[in-house]
């Protein structure tokens, strides 16, 4: 008997993928997966990601940790093709209100065997033929349980992702979809606005053939998939548009500081971004550390 | 006697230092430099990075070639300082238009032996001490000549930085201004006030805990170096405003579809970003290895 006995994965992505084969590589669980493209199935089973392919949603019920790998937007139908049970359930959504409104939808209220789930992690790379055993070493995992979660649930669910080599951290839905917000949805709005306005000037090309290195950093941002960061931002709008009001303004008010000329308060603000940045890059590097 | 004769550079920085450790270490000329700072000259002459330190600006103007490597708003005075010869001048600064004015302003025209140039590298890394003799390997020089530069004078310069590793692009003054405004200045305005709003949040240090990979990439351009960036957007208004403008009403547009929750159109420029980026890597992919 494994650790953490049978898993299915419903949605055998990069990230479903890394899971499954961090779990198999380590030996915690035997792992069955389904997704709705046989496709990604064979090529789990052919890769050895995963054990088993299951024939449908449904079947995912048997297992005695189902881990939601879809993308929110789909998270209410997968969940209706899926028996209820006593089963452990998480999922890996980077918006966490919806995904909870969308498990009300699906079952009438949020279980208490239901513990949502994120794993800060990711890659430019899609699909399961990109999955990494050690995706999530040294990332962080945020949980966002309710009130009427268990907590032997919560600590089951910790406990597979600390195996995994993550870091966990508890904090309540509505302030996880603010700090992403913040933190990954407003960087990538950035990004995808930029590379647009470069590419619709006449010489685009030449400017992408110029692109200095700064710019090279910013727009692998770009190169994120496009469907799902659609429904990140569908699903995530309130804080979004906050944190977009906030950073227009602050793009206004650089924009006054230039045309007026004002050195002085141009380079405070910059002191203030590089010391935050700087403070912020000797955290991470103390975190990965120690 | 080495291909290049003596070079004297004026400012050594990492920029400065970079060229002197290359072309000492390809043997392609004796260099010596001056600095305001004495530290830099000490630092670069226990490093090798040069072979003589100067005890004046002045003193550059005994060199075959002078390679200015001085902020653009400090080249008006350090040019008074240095007496008028034939001897070939170029600079590496980050905007060209201004540079040029400033030339004028210091000698009453630009001479014919002066040779407007800018190097599209750079570093998170400030300083003599970061010097890096192979820094401009497979990286554009851009030379932005004017109707009345002599030929040869741009020929030698060419064939320098070609030595160095570089590959080297003719264009007008303004026209270079107008591409790094939008792949270079842009891109630092854009982070600098993406990592100053989030640091305004009453949760920074948090904020940054939790900061993704997308993050990462962004916040790294903000740990540039505030003064050179503020000259840089006072020296390079007029461009910089109008792609920021561009930029600003991108974001507009972004946040209205967000609002109107219109996915379709959400994903149609996400597409257009990602399918533009795509194609720059591949790009620059095939420019490295080729």
């Amino acid at each position: 008997m494994t650790e953490f006995g049978s898993v299915a994965i419903v949605g055998l992505g990069l990230i479903g993928g890394s899971i499954a084969a961090g779990l198999k590589q380590r030996g915690l669980a035997t792992v069955s997966a389904w997704d709705k493209d046989p496709a990604s199935l064979e090529a789990g089973l052919q890769a050895s990601v995963i054990d088993t392919a299951l024939n449908s949603a449904a079947a995912a019920a048997e297992a005695d940790i189902l881990i939601l790998c879809v993308p929110v937007q789909s998270v209410a139908q997968v969940l209706t093709e899926i028996p209820a049970s006593d089963q452990l359930i998480t999922d890996v959504g980077s918006v966490k209100a919806a995904l909870i409104a969308a498990v009300r939808q699906a079952r009438g209220e949020v279980p208490g065997n239901f513990v949502p789930g994120h794993p800060i992690a990711g890659s430019e790379k899609h699909g399961v033929t990109a999955a990494n055993p050690d995706l999530f070493e040294q990332h962080r995992v945020l949980l966002t349980p309710l009130a009427e979660t268990e907590p032997a649930a919560v600590q089951t669910v910790r406990l597979l992702w600390q195996a995994l080599g993550a870091e966990v951290t508890e904090m309540s839905p509505q302030h996880h979809d603010d700090v992403l917000a913040q933190t990954s949805h407003l960087p990538h709005l950035a990004a995808f606005a930029l590379v647009d306005v470069l590419c619709q000037g006449g010489d685009s090309l030449e400017v992408f053939q110029y692109a200095a290195g700064g710019f090279r950093d910013f727009s692998r941002i770009a190169a994120s998939d496009p469907t799902m960061w659609r429904d990140v931002f569908l699903t995530n709008q309130e804080p979004v548009l906050a944190t977009l009001d906030q950073y227009i303004a602050e793009l206004g008010a650089l924009r006054d500081l230039v045309a007026a000329g004002d050195g002085d308060q141009l380079k405070a603000i910059f002191e203030r971004a590089k010391a935050a940045r700087d403070h912020f890059a000797d955290l991470d590097e103390a975190r990965r550390n120690g």
